[in-house]
């Protein structure tokens, strides 16, 4: 707890001030050991005047009232004040300002400031995230910050190397290095600040916001010249979470009870029962049907009740209102998972909500846990549990977690369609009981799964999500991608940093602070999905391209810079092994063009990787078949295995092929050659390994 | 001609000297009109003195000599000094501080300046792009401009209105309008500079280049504070080019000979030969073999000349050391048109691009086009002419121009898979004398183009690619994808406009500026030719998204936004019939979400669609089939007339289908529905549709 703070907050409180002073902030952030401008406040000119020799010429004078937080805009501030004549003039011209824009305003006396000389400015701010609660942002200089919106997040706690990072990665922050004539600024110095305000939001719940804008930062140190604290409202209850062992018979379940299986073909609950008969499951199934009989040929029970044998998980698919009775029967059953297809419930506003409670408030005590509602269920096609629609039969190694039923589905279908597969794929819907974080948790110890794939559009609690993330992906990479755009911060008037803190950017900071990889649509995350799922993690980012067409190799190298990978620059051995093995007209350089004449001559894409891959300047090859080349893979085939022993991601972009385009790609591919429609996408898809080892990396403390 | 510019540009040339100095810039510029800070030469401190009191404190010293290029680093500049005591100081410390630092340098005197009061600082610039001739770029702050890069670009001669484009266009033209207390700008004052400096860079031609750095804008006018004038070395000649009418019998001829035609179904020379009997080619062909005899069934002649009757073009695939003879025969035959396929010229060095310049020169007397060398050759599919490999039979009505033949075969690939097709693909190659603009202009008037798609690594004489652009714009889109990146500017240390401008950036600003549409990548390229040859253009850019998934209605609100579209606002009376219509659990919002019943319901489909097309606020629809929905066209058929009727444009999104999602997508397709793989695809290409009705208004002077 930081000296005064508490006393502060507490006056405020009486007060009714939802913030502190200039003073008083500068005051705390003094004790907190960080450097001020000096100041003094003043209640009439005379002590205006004593201050401002105390403090030393020139100064600044500052309005100090309640009313009035954007002090500049209402005449309220008076720079470089350089004697005591000014100081006079200055403090009735404030005065006379304040008063003829803002009547009503309670002046509390004029604040006497220490003029900093002029550098450069920065902002750093914090705010609690709805999701993520306390988070900080960097920015340079007003305009930057507000005008282009080129800021960084991360939450806190922050590290001195964590806020190092965010420093840099802003687009601006050349400008910190000393372009210009303007003087390198002392970069310890700010990341001083944004540790030290990472810990004051931390260890002080009242706060919901600082803004500390501007800071003059110097080649030596940095003073914080304005400084406003916002009070927190009120609190939010945080929802309790069971731990995550029980999860396992909601995605694996030795047997399951269909509640609301149908007779009648057009109904979920027949569908459902079908798809889970016809994927294969090898577990038991029970249709449970209030008029009993005989579903697809299985005999129907009325009650959960009824079953004789155990059963491990429930698919629920009755009207809304039934939901409660249905959870409270399975949990006297002793099943211990339920996914709850219906909707009905909080996706229909307050009534539906308390319904969901309702179920919820069950289910916790019968220690059964609850995937969905308003879901589209849950599939695991190794072992033939399909307790979804459609069937995606497609074993492989990508786990996928959802908010949206489509999405759950389609990437299976996408990556069905690029010969890979997936392991598990949930469709979260409500999310009344379990989460990303749940099942991130889950996955990070399963077996068959090797990515994680995540589309959500926001958690309640996002510091779970990424303790989830964090753990999962020191093992296997975890992508995620964020629906919903930037909503406006609730209290923009009173801090600038809320209002920058749109949900998106401060989510996508949270999930890449944790190790995680944000993906910015849904054709990046299937990309980056089926890549992972494929390739080896490189070494290093420095990609040759062999190509037959030089326009896509020139896209190549485009693609190339604005994905953050270098092209190789092969050794002078290797040129000329490559001279030696290859025809004159091959351009021996990087992309490397075998030229059109490769559609005579395609053994020169086995000639010319078969050298490259030994090459240690090589960490990944994109090969380009520009040309229709039949039996594409059978030509490079010892090589993709050779690459593959080299620990060397490769893949292809196939174009111009005419009609045997589709099955060329489709052979590539059956045999691990992911294939991508241009160069951009296969190189974006190849930047995400080389981002997933920098994450591992950094993660172990590299 | 500019009062004084010539006698300044003499006087320099004497002197050896590559640019003016800045007071006879500011000379120039003031004689041209433009407001400029006053400003005298000094050659001893008492003339420095006098100066100041001349223009009147506060001042500004700057050092005057030809090796100082960069004052300010030199410490060659001081401000905002008050009286003459600081004339004597400064004058001093001016010559000591350059002295020092750059010994070497010739003092020519010291220049005493104006102190224009503090405002928000723009840059000016011109260079003369070695594609595009004199070019204009704009940007707020040295900062902004030179760290962020946040600058935009127009080809000279530039309107007071593209002007004012340029201005608005940048991401930091908010802070003209004045933000955080800064004035608003005097716009007028900015467009007024850049038209001026426009019309120098097109008077002069020996004015490489021109830095207005900083210029001050107020609340009314703008005042030059630096200006810098660089010289152009050499210039560069320019090529001739012959009328475009004779280009048809390339893409459309009665009648082809293939020298070069070959036995050897390895060689290019029998694969094309052979092409262009299994495409169907209804004129006449003669292949041309030394040795006589039969090529697939047809008479083999030994020279052009041996054929009896007319032949109106040749595909001409021989060694390059033999194409001048071929082409010297081809005159002789009265051949109108020869797509070199052979390679060996220009793309090997001096040597070849020597062998170039002989063919061209006979193919000039002649009248004689020429389309490659080294290309990929030409296919126009309705008369069945594949005059390259591989065959794409999809007639269609998007032409294809590419320098790259790989690309040339690949949009008419990606076309023919999504059941859209092409007039016309030419790969260029070398262009050694057709190029884009000869070929923009010809298609311009084809009938059977509706779209003009092209990619391009860049033009010798981009003014040419401007007009051609323009013309064709008004009647087709012409969408354009620039390969090669950002080359830095040859003199990048005389003017910082030299090295901002990359071909990139000037390229794609004179699209934009002719009326074209420029894409990113090969993939934008082709969803933006496929959607074209589909689809109406929208009056406006207001869409609706019709959807079952929620997540893919999410990710369409997100893409909608970024893509500069907006969220159609449904009438209220809309919204009624909507609630008649459709089930209560429909979500009646924009996104509109059937939610995942449309599953077992799609007819909600068809009403939603019948109601939302009659809506006066929809300009454009997106429908998302997010489940798999059998027979997504038969259910919507009636309405996607109905859209067609109403001129709304309308796109699917097909996720998350499983097995039927192909087939799905491909009936979709067949009966002009273009279906994208995610939201954003589908919106990003929609907003070309709106960009191209944008770009007509403007043309139209809208």
């Amino acid at each position: 707890m930081v000296k005064g703070l508490s006393d502060f907050i507490r006056k405020a409180r009486e007060e009714r001030r939802e913030f502190l002073y200039e003073y008083e902030a500068k005051e705390v952030l003094r004790y907190a050991g960080l450097c001020t401008t000096k100041q003094i406040v003043s209640k009439n000119v005379e002590e205006a005047v004593k201050a401002a020799e105390e403090i030393g010429y020139p100064i600044v004078l500052k309005i100090a009232s309640p009313q009035v937080l954007h002090k500049s805009e209402a005449g309220g501030v008076l720079l470089n004040i350089k004697d005591s004549e000014g100081v006079r003039s200055g403090y009735t011209r404030i005065l006379n300002n304040v008063k003829s824009k803002l009547p009503e305003a309670e002046i509390k006396g004029v604040l006497v400031q220490e003029m900093a000389p002029e550098s450069t400015e920065v902002i750093i701010g914090a705010a609690r995230d709805t999701q993520f609660g306390p988070t900080v942002m960097f920015g340079v200089g007003g305009i930057f910050t507000e005008v282009i919106k080129d800021v960084s997040f991360r939450v806190a706690p922050i590290t001195v190397k964590e806020a190092n990072e965010m420093i840099g990665e802003i687009k601006a922050s050349k400008i910190l290095e000393g372009v210009r004539g303007l003087p390198k600024a002392d970069i310890q110095a700010i990341s001083t600040i944004i540790v030290k305000v990472s810990e004051l939001m931390l260890d002080h719940p009242d706060i919901e916001a600082i803004d500390l804008n501007p800071v003059l930062i110097y080649e030596d140190g940095a003073v914080i010249v304005d400084a406003r604290f916002v009070l927190e409202e009120k609190k939010k209850p945080v929802r309790e979470h069971p731990p995550v062992g029980e999860l396992k018979p909601l995605l694996d379940p030795s047997s399951v009870a269909v509640i609301g299986a149908s007779t009648n073909p057009e109904k979920i609950g027949h569908k459902i029962l079908r798809n889970i008969v016809d994927a294969g499951f090898k577990g038991k199934v029970y249709p449970i049907n209030p008029r009993g009989g005989e579903i697809l040929g299985l005999k129907a029970y009325q009650s959960v009740l009824d079953i004789p044998g155990e059963v491990e998980m429930a698919v629920v698919i009755v009207p809304a209102n039934l939901v409660p009775s249905v959870i409270e029967e399975c949990t006297r059953k002793g099943v211990k998972g339920a996914v709850i297809i219906s909707s009905g419930f909080r996706d229909v506003g307050p009534n539906g909500a308390e319904l969901e409670k309702q179920f919820l408030d069950m289910a916790r005590k019968g220690n059964l846990r609850i995937i969905g509602p308003n879901c589209q269920g849950v599939s695991n096609p190794r072992n033939g549990f399909c307790a979804t629609w459609p069937i995606v039969d497609a074993v492989g190694n990508v786990a996928i977690i959802s908010q949206s039923g489509s999405i759950a589905l389609e990437i299976p279908t996408f990556l069905a369609a690029n010969h890979s597969g997936y392991s598990k794929s949930i469709a979260l819907g409500n999310k009344a009981d379990v989460d990303e974080a749940d099942l991130i948790s889950l996955l990070a110890e399963d077996g068959e799964t090797e990515v994680i794939a995540v589309y959500t559009e926001g958690m309640e609690d996002g510091r779970r999500l990424m303790e989830a993330i964090r753990k999962a992906s020191s093992s296997k990479p975890v992508l995620v991608l964020k629906g919903g755009k930037t909503e406006a911060g609730r209290r923009a008037v009173l801090a600038h940093t809320g209002a920058m803190a749109g949900s998106r950017e401060v989510f996508e900071a949270a999930v890449k602070q944790s190790g995680g990889l944000c993906r910015e649509d849904l054709e990046e995350l299937c990309d980056a999905a089926k890549t992972f799922s494929t390739l080896n993690i490189p070494k290093g980012n420095r990609l040759l391209v062999v190509t037959s067409s030089g326009g896509a190799g020139i896209l190549s190298s485009d693609a190339c810079e604005e994905a953050g990978l270098a092209l190789a620059k092969v050794s002078e051995s290797t040129i000329e092994r490559l001279k030696e093995a290859l025809p004159d007209y091959c351009i021996l350089s990087n992309p490397l063009d075998l030229t059109g004449n490769a559609y005579s001559n395609p053994s020169m894409y086995r000639d010319a990787l078969d050298i490259i891959i030994e090459d240690r300047g090589v960490d990944m090859i994109l090969v380009v078949f520009g040309d229709p080349i039949p039996d594409a893979y059978d030509v490079i085939c010892e090589q993709v295995k050779k690459a593959r022993e080299y620990k060397i991601p490769l893949v292809a972009n196939y174009i111009g092929g005419a009609d045997i385009q589709e099955a060329e790609i489709d052979g590539l591919q059956k045999r691990g050659v992911p294939v991508f429609p241009t160069p951009k996408r296969a190189i974006r898809a190849l930047s995400q390994l080389w981002n997933y080892h920098k994450q591992v990396t950094r993660l172990n403390g590299g």
